[in-house]
């Protein structure tokens, strides 16, 4: 039996060893949703007290339907911090960071330091799946460096692909069981490969044999046009704000037409993906050639929004509204409902805040850290210190909770439009136009 | 009686003289709709030979129904070519254009003419709709500029409002039925007043009432909207062209994304509306303050894929292919299926081609025109003489016929991707990426 049709045959029996590396966002719910389909699975990451907790059940993450995934699965998974262990190991599924770094370019370590660990480790015939979101062409320099490494040969020792996820942070757990799958392989038999892989445990009609090429950059596309869209939103709230119309209702209205979906716009775009994945786009390219100037635009329209939201705050004349020169930023986390705090605006509004030299206090009922300013311990506690109240994250927990408060005596600013009716509630209200 | 129940009655008896001003793409559909409502319509244009044309049944526009239409309703429709004619009018509709000029900046001439010559000579107790697209404030200005000729006043002898058009062109008479409208009046009662004509003959749940500025808005980010995301495909295909990999696979896989839908890259933006409304609503803001980027980009992404296509006709060694120097453009609409060339990018590419000294030969089925090229009078007269053809619009006329044609011996470029199945059928296939 060649090597290929053993490890077909260990996917389709379903009795390949999977190992997932990186427990990380991503990571901890693809080995759950893998174990709950019956895979075997072994979690790795070198965090040796992430790892410690999750033995304990413990996954330090906001995630709908996360907990009970976890502690149906949890138990099913053999969790280890080093790559010592995973010789047997059939499919390698790389759920590992891919920032980028002070000048926009793609930080590539972590994958190639574990493509390099597993290089010197697997053995022949192992399919290696990266999840990561890569700049296009990543997919095959790992795989090539993987080749050195293991002195294997790329079709005939092991397989190589791109499969990223497509996840909503938030909605991971639902959307693993129902967003497509891409296939995206470094060779034909890669791509047969990792579709028969992914089939085995997501609807077969969800997965999509492609190349990794067009794998990676159709991944990189989908978060470009999101941060684009998401760009559009809040360059229109900026023009209605220089024209003193509502841009609520300029969108609202718009978007009754029928080839019109603008989104929302807001304090600004956070979270791990959108904030870099266009960079990673645009770095694919080599220098010196085409410089795409919509999609970096963009970047820099949304990057520019907490300073924008904190130069409306400037514009108030705390004095003559007899207001305390204290700041209540309320919500921390990158969008609602989530305690993840990666490349939050509202975050990011803190620092600008605390660097103009203003007092802050600030209360996220899913985030503990102060981020250098002073931590309300509930709601209550923040009203009752701040005149002037900066709702950076509508959490519905916050926004029921606030519907219930008395803030006629705020100047209430609501960015991202979190809360109902609020104008005629607050003393001066300030939205991101009117 | 006062003036403003007067009016009221007259609309909503339907027994108001409505003069619509304007007989163009969007002025002759509406009131031919308006007619059909069983309106008293008048129409004005002052090109007297297009007047001439519609009193013998002649439209020229291809507009799918507007046939059966015109045939219908026009002869109910008075056509007169002189401001003298309409001191009856109790409700006037200008459909007139608003172009930008090179600079960009917002030509006004027509309207602000138009309402000099209304206020001239209208009587008191009229309602004045602005349909044309224009930068935000400028129907306040121009119901100002009324009651400065007319020396009526604003809310007692005339009410105003802006009323935009938001038709597909080649889907005019269909959407007129069913798109959303907006009642955008620069005063309450003229807004009530607009928004009780509209209700008259469109259904009263697509009629929004809201102020003139918003209206106004609303229309500049719907338009500016759709050219984001049409720059945001084509700025996609050049980086997908410089990573060697099939844009159309790419924005395939990437829409199978929940959030995700990338329109489709093509030769670039024309029509009347698109390629000014981005500069009409970036130039409603003041001067020296803020720049809007997103929207400027996307224009000048859009504004260059005419010359970046001629870039990829240039990269073809014709000699080493053993062809002509003669370039065949098929399609030189602004888009599939309409007659309409204004800022047609396929134009565009005629001209391009004919200043690098090229030898171009053009053939649209729907248009008459040369530009400067040599015209063949069929498909088959343009694929003799031509070894190089590009598809600049890919009407269904010409993509059927060009289904039937052997094209193995053509250089064949096909931006829009128009074309089923076309690489294994010519000599050499040029997309857009691959």
């Amino acid at each position: 039996m060649s090597r290929l049709s053993e490890i077909q045959e260990r996917i389709d029996k379903k009795i390949a060893n999977v190992v997932v590396f990186g427990m990380g966002y991503i990571g901890l719910p693809t080995a759950l949703f893998y174990a709950e389909k019956g895979l075997n699975v072994t979690g790795l990451d070198t965090n040796a007290d992430l790892v410690s907790d999750l033995k304990n059940g413990i996954t330090h993450m906001e995630e709908e339907g996360l907990d009970s995934l976890a502690s149906q699965n949890l138990p099913r998974i053999r969790l280890i911090t080093s790559y010592e262990e995973i010789e047997k190991a059939d499919v390698c599924v790389l759920c590992l960071p891919s920032p980028i770094d002070k000048e926009k370019k793609p930080v590539l370590r972590f994958l190639e330091n574990s493509i390099a660990e597993l290089g010197r480790r697997l053995k022949k015939g192992c399919l290696v799946l990266i999840e990561s979101t890569v700049p296009v062409g990543t997919t095959e320099r790992l795989a090539t460096l993987f080749a050195e490494e293991s002195r294997l040969k790329l079709g005939n020792d092991f397989w190589f692909a791109h499969c990223p996820e497509r996840v909503l942070p938030g909605k991971v757990v639902a959307e693993l069981e129902t967003n497509h799958r891409l296939a995206g392989g470094v060779t034909s038999q890669s791509t047969k490969l990792a579709t028969a892989f992914l089939s085995s445990v997501f609807n077969a009609e969800l997965v999509h044999p492609t190349s990794a090429r067009v794998s990676e950059a159709a991944k990189l596309a989908e978060n470009s046009y999101r941060d684009v869209n998401v760009a559009f939103a809040n360059e229109l709230a900026r023009i209605c704000a220089e024209l003193g119309i509502d841009v609520t209702e300029v969108i609202q209205l718009a978007n009754l037409h029928p080839r019109v979906d603008i989104l929302r716009p807001g304090i600004g775009v956070g979270g791990y993906c959108l904030p870099k994945d266009g960079w990673l786009l645009v770095q694919s390219i080599k220098d010196g050639t085409f410089v795409p100037r919509l999609i970096t635009a963009a970047r820099s329209v949304n990057d520019e929004m907490p300073a924008y939201v904190f130069s409306r705050v400037q514009e108030l004349d705390l004095e003559a509204l007899s207001l305390k020169p204290i700041v209540g930023l309320l919500g921390l986390s990158f969008k609602p409902n989530v305690s993840d705090t990666r490349n939050s605006p509202s975050v990011q509004l803190v620092h600008i805040l605390l660097a103009a030299g203003m007092e802050v206090i600030v209360f996220d009922p899913y985030v503990e850290r102060d981020y250098g300013a002073k931590r309300a311990e509930s709601l209550d506690e923040l009203l009752d210190a701040c005149e002037v109240v900066i709702l950076g994250v509508g959490h519905d927990m916050l926004v029921r909770d606030l519907v219930e408060k008395d803030l006629s005596q705020k100047v209430f600013i609501d960015p991202n439009n979190s809360m109902p009716d609020l104008k005629n509630r607050v003393k001066k209200y300030i939205g991101l136009s009117i």
